[in-house]
């Protein structure tokens, strides 16, 4: 299937666009009403995330509505660990948590590995009928977390500002925490291959923990299994966002990979200086600008775009959009981009 | 009084010290049995604070048991916003919240500024009990919240992930923000200066949410204020510890200030580097390596040392203690900063 809309594929290969591609992280979810109405028949988000059918339709919701340049195909960076063994709730006010969680090599050593990427044949089948019924408007992409930030949620069995749990164990038990991210490491690399071979054309690793990580744990607990999973596909595009890691750019740059992510804390011309010209940058608007007017995303967005400039950039905000944003000034901020001309 | 151990107040100007000055942000707290005893007898933390006699106990507590290099006066930031007429709750999972908060401009113009600082005469008094029984063992450290810190308080109300309601005010009315950040720091400035004639030998300015903002807002909304502030204190050594905001360090390092603050994020060479050599450096071992054993708490502490290197430098965490911590460990790096020669 030739796609009508390859933009943000070959923004993030480097070739020339006739203009910024953009998305959304988040961009299927709450801000849209159709997503709400879907979401109040159901038991839960995770009723929703593991029936396919419906997975496919909120994927979609944001392609119709928004108009954005690609798809990201619905579904929650948890399901790995649920697939190894240890499933996850989704609990409304509180977020994701897990009723046993890792604390010892035991429990480690209990991890299904082999073949734990056929548990999650309900994502595969997801993307196989978001990309049925795209039907070529524009790339799907796949996603999962980085190993750091499914150890921190493994480890301390829910979110958490410090993470304290988690950076306990990197700091006390090394030789086990490189256990444990080696073999999340695996079932990731087997499940971002599924997901490409059902249909990904693109693949995000979310690393939402980066940033309360110090740089030297950082370079040996995070970037070391990042750096495999690059490596490891070489198929499609791979886009690393890693959220906080500002002090890590640098080694970001030399990633195997074709996109680098930027949060809103991280200044774009410094950004393309310590990343290099070989990378593509997405981001990076803060989310809090489009609680504002219509005048002032517009600006806020024309101005991201200059600083950016024409060429391996794309579009998106420098977070996951926030639930409570109206869906009206999440449109402006896709169509300042889409109507922006260099 | 003369100081019988003035060694912060030497490193924060930039004379040589026979060692490196050590102390911990949030040293008196929970970490100490001893303050436990105390708290527990109270109705709570308010009462803790707004009693002179009993702020001034716990504020000695690290001196005594742990033997830090200075003492912390026991208080809150957000006693100036309640002077100002916003008082403040302090529940005890969930962290501070004001029952009444600032949405409009009317809310503004109603906040008491004039002589606010009178208003907080049981932390003036608390610091003078503190100085006579310190007997001039240590120097005494006052402190307040950076404005933009404060802001984001009074505006969302409570804690935040996000702070997206004050950062909301900041981008949709400017004009509005900046009415509330110059009456914020008028009391500040007016706050620090009655902590100095109290008795204060040191200031720092926490500038907790420093890190949420985009480095344009950061510009704008903070650092102007934090500058002020500095402009207006010469009398003693003042430390700025803003978290997170690592994209303003170059700006950090030409405040009128003797100290920056930072967090175990920020690589060390690297920010000294980006701040220059007019400055003293503050922190930054990660409070997570407390939770590991002796071995580790000195390995890692001795290895910050050499990095800072012997001159300008204060040791410290990059954030407060965390509660949970054990108080040997944080004796255990307290001593090692103490034995630790070049």
């Amino acid at each position: 299937m030739q796609l009508k809309n390859d933009l943000i594929l070959r923004a993030a290969k480097g070739e020339s666009t006739e203009r910024t591609p953009v998305w959304l992280m988040r961009q299927a979810g709450r801000i849209l009403p159709e997503y709400r109405d879907i979401r109040e028949k159901l038991s839960g988000f995770k009723e929703l995330a593991t029936t396919p059918q419906l997975a496919a339709e909120v994927t979609l919701q944001p392609v119709d509505i928004l108009g954005v340049d690609a798809a990201i195909i619905f579904s929650d960076i948890l399901v790995v660990p649920e697939a190894m063994g240890l499933p996850y709730e989704m609990a409304e006010a509180k977020g994701p948590w897990f009723p046993k969680k890792i604390t010892t090599l035991a429990d480690i050593d209990q991890l299904r590995v082999a073949q734990a990427e056929l548990e999650l044949d309900y994502v595969y089948e997801a993307i196989k009928i978001t990309k049925e019924e795209l039907n070529g408007r524009v790339p799907l992409i796949g996603f999962a977390g980085a190993p750091w930030t499914i150890f921190a949620y493994m480890v301390e069995g829910q979110g958490s500002k410090t993470f304290s749990n988690a950076k306990k164990m990197l700091y006390s038990d090394p030789v086990m925490s490189h256990r444990l991210l080696e073999k999340i490491t695996g079932v990731t690399i087997a499940y971002l291959k599924k997901q490409i071979e059902a249909g990904a054309d693109m693949l995000q690793l979310f690393d939402s923990w980066a940033g309360i990580l110090s740089p030297a744990q950082y370079q040996e607990f995070s970037l070391k299994y990042i750096s495999q999973i690059c490596d490891a596909l070489p198929e499609v595009p791979v886009t690393v966002f890693a959220k906080g890691a500002f002090f890590a750019r640098k080694e970001l740059g030399l990633l195997n990979c074709q996109t680098i992510g930027l949060d809103w804390n991280m200044g774009i011309a410094e950004s393309r200086t310590i990343i290099g010209n070989n990378k593509t940058l997405q981001g990076n608007l803060d989310p809090c600008v489009l609680y504002t007017s219509f005048g002032e995303v517009k600006k806020h967005t024309e101005s991201m775009l200059k600083e950016f400039g024409s060429h391996r950039h794309i579009a998106n905000l420098g977070h996951g959009v926030y639930p409570d944003t109206d869906k009206d000034k999440v449109k402006c901020f896709v169509d300042t981009v889409k109507e922006f001309r260099f």
